[in-house]
């Protein structure tokens, strides 16, 4: 079973200027987005550094059947029809695209439709129906545990459930949206509670999934179908007030400690794009239980998990100020979950729960067993207790203003070009 | 300050057949819904047992200025464009509305706009962005409480911060969509867990409030401005599996437990037909702290309540069989909510996250203080432990299959007709 084909091939080239060997947008990858210059936003699929505009495409005569069909229906300001159709549309739209993008004939039609991407703005990808946030970044998990419980970290459902919850669709906001620093209820330890900006604001370092293909209410969505319904991965950033979340966080769990916004990358990478890059998911550990059968598939168990290095900077006013370059906070990996995105979406429809085109699942904050992995400031500072130092003489315990976070991702595989996923990046600003 | 006029005089009456007197929808109701007949769905208002086509009245030139404009916002398939107008369309309509109504005049032009309800096919009013769940029903978080804490029902957070959570949008339904026992995990005290159907479903009696006219993401809504965005309220039931909700919900909160239905009634009772109806408050028991200032408003103290009596019934598939009529199992009141609708959208802003038109907000389980107005099964049998008798001689510790749950509410004021919400029913099918 190959699902491979000539787009991934890694010999092939493209005519457009710099998009070979480009960090994250060479031509095996050609990611979905939204886009607008001073006009009305639409689809548009990334190439270097540029974005070739689907309404163009789908109005040029050059693409026909089922790939005319997909541009047509990415030709809005939300990608959700497109995503709708699942695999196949989006397939075909790929073949097409990179057979334009590489064929040197074609170079003469299709650039008048490229525009620079410094020069565009970036959209969400799509309207979210639902966002989703799990928490499979077993590490992560066991970090804030020991935290709060050092004796018992792992809550006895985790290596059962694959525990998520629901998250806020309307402040999901694709990167360099300006991070305000919420208010909110905070209580110290033997004072009546106040109302004031947080002083804990942190980031989490995740992946986000996309919905293509929905469910319907009352179907449950087998795990062997499961990655039917995904479209694609993007990175995420679940910002979050850990002063507010303590207050608040019982029994109903994370609230106004999470709204204020979730940064993803604007670009879907799409399961096609990701197919070199799949890979067995990190092993249960000797001695942990069985997934429940509805949880428990072979091809999951063979390549359920992405090969994604994970990375986060920080860069601070001062830094900036100094000419300093941002500063790694951390390095850890995609395989650091202990359930799939396969796992998740078949858990989330598992009780006839309807997911639906354009729905965002985040995996949760995807840490490495060790210090220089871990996925928030929580962990890296052992909730503010030991505050980092950075290379200028600047410690942080949690986010200060004018602190800019960026995630990047980077996709790996043997024998294949590196693929990314672009920034997602914000910038605090007080409230 | 008034904001009282003809649309709510007692006095008034309609030419509309059985419209007086109705227990629902008199003409001093004129509640905003979205029907279809076997075609597209639109904008429409309950007189009595018939629904006025907004889309018809639209284009009759009947309307003009803003009345026609909100008209117009209302004759597609959602009503977020005429929500997002708050106030002033909305009422500019309802003065219109209920002139035509009411002046026999009129009949002959209006009739014809006029569907019977029951050739009708209701759907949800709008089209739900975010889904935010609130446990402001104080009995209730002591009842559950005090299952599980008995020395300690209410958490030290509950008289300081509204507390809610994200619910699932998607699976949001009108009156009537089959309630389908979800599956999911089920662990016995000392037992593995196991995937199977819930064996504890619930219901849960609340009401849900429409937002109208959105926020901007980083702008908090202060309380005094908070009802300037509700467009209306209907009743919801926040259906329950309580053995999954038991292993799921640590740390992150309800999920599977919640999100297979929500059921709302489909009628949004405008925040102009509740005026006549609104209320201080229940009093904050003595001694309670004082809500922070960001809570707390002079004129939410005066009127941040609502005179609704609210009561759910239940049929067994036996009772049906038996020509036994449905049985009430709980009579509550709206007034038993710790905190108003006010300070759950104040509080839901407080942080900067944005809400939009066509958010729906739910209050929490408004249960009563006394056994015979518990709003849930998990109250009204102890957990389980005491099950109901049923006349019939059934009993129920929680929802068998063929079950139906129908919830209604009542406003009532002196000097003022009483008004209702339509129905809010569903009914247990196996999975």
């Amino acid at each position: 079973m190959s699902r491979l084909d000539e787009t991934h091939d890694p010999a092939r080239v493209s005519w457009v200027e710099g998009a070979d060997g480009h960090p994250d947008f060479p031509i095996q990858n050609l990611p979905l987005g939204v886009f607008s210059l001073d006009d009305a936003p639409r689809g548009g699929v990334a190439i270097g550094d540029f974005i070739l505009d689907l309404a163009a495409l789908a109005d040029s005569g050059l693409l026909s059947c089922e790939a005319q069909e997909a541009a047509r229906a990415a030709s809005g300001p939300e990608l959700n029809a497109l995503l709708e159709g699942g695999g196949a549309p989006r397939r075909a739209l790929r073949r097409r695209i990179s057979d334009l993008l590489s064929d040197p004939a074609q170079r003469e039609r299709v650039e008048p439709m490229l525009h620079r991407t410094n020069d565009c703005r970036m959209h969400l990808p799509a309207r979210i129906g639902d966002y989703t946030d799990f928490y499979v970044g077993i590490h992560h998990a066991l970090n804030v545990g020991r935290l709060f419980r050092p004796d018992a970290p792992l809550l006895p459902n985790y290596k059962h459930v694959p525990i998520g919850y629901h998250g806020r669709a309307s402040s999901v906001r694709p990167t360099d949206a300006p991070v305000i620093r919420p208010s909110g209820q905070l209580k110290a330890a033997d004072a009546d509670p106040i109302f004031a900006p947080s002083r804990r604001l942190d980031f989490e370092l995740e992946l986000g999934a996309w919905i293509g293909g929905g469910s319907g209410l009352g179907r449950p969505i087998p795990l062997a179908e499961a990655e039917r319904h995904l479209a694609g991965l993007c990175l995420l950033n679940d910002w979050s007030a850990r002063d507010i979340q303590a207050w608040e966080y019982q029994p109903l769990g994370p609230f106004l400690s999470k709204n204020f916004l979730t940064t993803v990358s604007p670009w879907v990478v799409t399961a096609e794009a990701l197919e070199p890059y799949r890979t067995a998911p990190e092993p249960r550990p000797a001695g942990d239980p069985a997934p429940l059968p509805y949880l428990d598939d072979p091809t999951d168990r063979a390549r359920g998990g992405f090969a994604i290095d994970l990375e986060v900077r920080i860069s601070t006013r001062k830094m900036r100020e100094e000419g300093i370059e941002d500063l790694v906070l951390s390095r850890s990996h995609a395989r650091h979950m202990y359930w799939t995105v396969g796992q998740m979406i078949a858990h989330h429809a598992s009780n006839g729960c309807d997911l639906r085109s354009g729905d965002l699942l985040g995996t949760g904050t995807l840490s490495a067993p060790t210090a220089d992995g871990f996925g928030s400031l929580l962990e890296l500072t052992r909730g503010g207790a030991e505050p980092l130092s950075l290379p200028n003489g600047e410690t942080r315990a949690f986010l200060e203003d004018g602190d800019e976070i960026a995630l990047s991702g980077r996709l790996s595989a043997p024998g294949f070009v590196n693929l990314g996923f672009g920034e997602c990046r914000g910038r605090v600003v007080a409230g």
